[in-house]
């Protein structure tokens, strides 16, 4: 069938034209089939979408990606036929099915999302059928392995250890202190991060603060070659790239198949080449994790999972009942590194560093891991290596603390009881902070005043909202008062007669 | 946050609107997330999508839905606020869990289905999961149930009969019979069927040789008080529009959950007034349902479903191994059942329909069913009440055969050996009179020479394709010599020694 190019001027990522549902039926094709186009001796595969309104007979309705592909024009006549629909589909119905996927079927699956040939429709089956039928331990395996292959990959040699935190807990941004640490002792730390997606900041975002965070791959390589390390954005590069892809279909769905976050974790680390990895699996009520034994079975599956790729894997439960460190929001996160950073900031950050930064030291095969940490941290090389890390990527490497703007509207939270700090609850924390106007407003967030424990008195500051917007902070005190973060606790539990 | 409204000029259907990323990050929300828009004391809920192309800061780009709902203009200054997800979703992430969901959630998930609340993500997300996890009857119960109350509902009274076939046999045109077989016989007959997907002809396919098939419920409620009955295209009613949208999704994953599969065609016969129902499932090779026994489960399901919905249920096993009827496409279809109307036309479809007929008149009560069938058929009766119907849906009630126009392309396929037909597949069948042109070219098709068990000789015709095009019909013969539709067996299946 011959058509004339409509151009739609539609960025849809997945190559789609749109048919007059006339021409459609004489080919016989419905939504979502395949066809084949052709035009100028290339030719590429679409999806079909039909319309009785926008496109009309004779005419085909062709968006960004396929008039991109075959260089069109608005009236290129084109030949369409029917073509197969991806072999993708036969294996995604398979896991459907309940059936076990081998590893080529799962590569032909990843490479098909990484190519944009599978719609959201058919992505989505493959998300909720992983979820519905959890992956043995090689499909897992196989699913990390496609990632890495279907991206970009980056190679810095045998003494790479990165780090990866399940989430959950607010400020918490060790990442921070951990690279200038271990690549003041020798290892090779380039470690990517994301950005906030439902908490009050990312590394990325609190890292942004105080320098670039996007680069290409071959800037990594210059930056990671004369520091040691970087701290850089995940999100500007293509390490795999599947992985984007299905978290767009797993977030609306709020789905988090472990398979897929084991592959996609362990994916994104092999990527950059680590021999080592330390996890962060904080468990507690204000956590991702509420279960202990639910993080200890997470924390046997990295292990196994990082076995079969060559990763050595060391996991750390650790308490996620609370924030770590005080400040929470970009700036007043950056404020927390540079302070521990000269040995002076929140004790629970510095502490939680260390003891990571050790754990990563003896996966290198170092004795003594905390010694070590310690010692670079109090002789000041974590700090003379950050500045150097800061300037690798285009930061002010003199920064100072005054440099960094904090939000000018403030309020501070008092306590309207008193007692002992019973719980810092890290998701209300996160909405309040990002109520304030966080990650996108740098200066917004939260300070503590307070951590677990402490004993506080009537009308104690708890905590102090910072905000660059009246509004903003309005609305942030209006869901403090809602929310009322931060639990307090008499001795007296309860009094009776 | 107040946003410029930018009228995009897409029909989604669902009510999609587009943010700049910079403003989605400063609102706080992703792709997927709900907005609530406010303008002129209107508020509407839309899907939120994100571009850092198409529209700038300060922008909502707005499709169609949203642009009627809230009477926008290009330039309409709009308020924003986020919204929370639809509630469907914590049901639909509930059976993802493999729970069972209870009548009132499976109402929710139906109707944000039919007011276009959920994404193809979530939609995809709640048939996935009731794939994976079948229904339990009184499941399939609500939704058949939801189904019929978020649609329209037509009222006949007490006598209304139904007949439903599980689809797979080329030709088997027994509706057209059976309509005119039992209005004639005092029953009311509403029929609603479809029209073709994967076939050459559906129902209403080869009845829009003779009328029209395309009426609203009033018109159809006219056709019926005159005359018993009618055969329409269910697709330009408003039964049981949930079906619609989600058979959308299955398409293109080709699933048929079961539990979908009878609560789509229960709740259609439920939505025009169904007192009694016969289910024609056929069972053979090139059938849909291979294996008596699945066919068998099958019948069950129906009969359950029907007791808990008030509709008497009968399922008739029938032999899918070859096509019923000779012609296959629209207008050679339509020449078979006229003939039958005159008891001249093939007997295997003419047999079927009275054996349905009496089942039919068996469910309401009459004895004899077979007798009164046999009789309104050979009396003139039969072929008298389809010229009423055909008139009463604007059709030529004096339609002879020459009146129907035929491919005027053809091409005799004549057997390769002697022997005895074994098998002809409905499905390559199907697939080469879709090659000739059927069911988009009326006249397109196969007129087979031939029924099982025959006994032919070499150069025998078994079967012609017509076609409206010389290519189609290239088409067509090159299929045919590619699937060979037509197994002959000898006797002497193998000689050894």
């Amino acid at each position: 069938m011959n058509l004339k190019t409509k151009i739609q001027h539609i960025d849809a990522v997945k190559p789609i034209i749109v048919l007059n549902l006339e021409d459609a039926k004489e080919l016989g094709v419905h939504p979502s089939d395949r066809v084949k186009i052709s035009s100028n001796g290339k030719t590429a595969i679409a999806i079909v979408n039909t319309t009785t309104k926008s496109v009309n007979e004779g005419e085909i309705g062709v968006f960004d990606e396929v008039e991109r592909e075959l260089s069109l024009k608005d009236g290129d006549v084109v030949s369409l036929q029917i073509a197969n629909r991806p072999k993708s589909l036969m294996f995604i119905r398979k896991k459907m099915d309940g059936l076990k996927l081998n590893d080529t079927e799962i590569r032909t699956i990843v490479q098909d999302i990484v190519d944009d040939n599978l719609s959201d429709i058919e992505t989505t089956a493959f998300v909720v059928s992983s979820y519905m039928r959890p992956y043995e331990m090689d499909e897992t395996v196989s699913l990390a392995n496609a990632m890495v292959d279907t991206g970009e990959t980056l190679d810095f040699g045998d003494n790479v250890v990165d780090k990866h935190c399940i989430g959950g807990v607010a400020g918490n941004r060790t990442t921070m202190l951990l690279v200038p640490i271990l690549a003041a002792a020798g290892l090779t730390m380039p470690k990517t991060s994301s950005r906030a997606i439902t908490s009050a900041s990312g590394t990325a975002d609190t890292m942004e603060v105080l320098s670039g965070v996007s680069f290409k791959p071959d800037e990594i390589k210059e930056i990671v070659n004369k520091t040691g390390g970087c701290i850089v954005w995940s999100g500007a590069l293509n390490l795999a790239p599947a992985d984007d892809k299905i978290i767009k279909v797993r977030y609306p769905l709020s789905l988090d198949p472990k398979s897929q976050l084991l592959a996609s974790i362990m994916s994104k680390k092999k990527s950059v080449g680590s021999n080592y990895l330390i996890v962060d699996i904080p468990v507690g009520k204000g956590a991702k994790i509420k279960k202990w034994e639910e993080g200890k079975a997470l924390a046997y599956d990295f292990v196994n999972v990082g076995k079969n790729m060559n990763i050595v894997v060391k996991c750390l439960i650790t308490d996620g009942n609370f924030p770590i460190g005080r400040g929470i929001g970009p700036s007043l996160e950056a404020v927390d590194v540079l302070l521990a950073l000269g040995n002076k900031g929140p004790r629970d950050l510095i502490n939680k560093a260390l003891d990571m930064a050790a754990a990563g030291l003896e996966l290198a095969g170092k004795t003594d891991g905390r010694v070590i940490a310690e010692k670079i941290l109090h002789l000041g090389k974590a700090k003379q290596k950050m500045k150097e890390i800061i300037e690798a990527q285009g930061g002010n490497s003199g920064v100072k603390l005054s440099d960094i703007p904090i939000g000018d509207k403030t309020y501070i939270v008092k306590s309207e009881r008193k007692g002992s700090v019973r719980r810092i609850d890290n998701k209300f924390i996160n909405m309040i902070a990002r109520a304030a106007g966080a990650p996108k407003d740098a200066g917004a967030g939260i300070y503590l005043h307070v951590g677990g424990g402490d004993n506080i008195k009537i009308k104690d500051p708890l905590f102090t909202i910072y905000s660059e917007h009246e509004r903003k902070l309005d609305n942030a005190i209006e869901l403090t008062n809602k929310l009322k973060p931060v639990r307090i606790g008499g001795v007296i539990l309860e009094e009776i007669g």
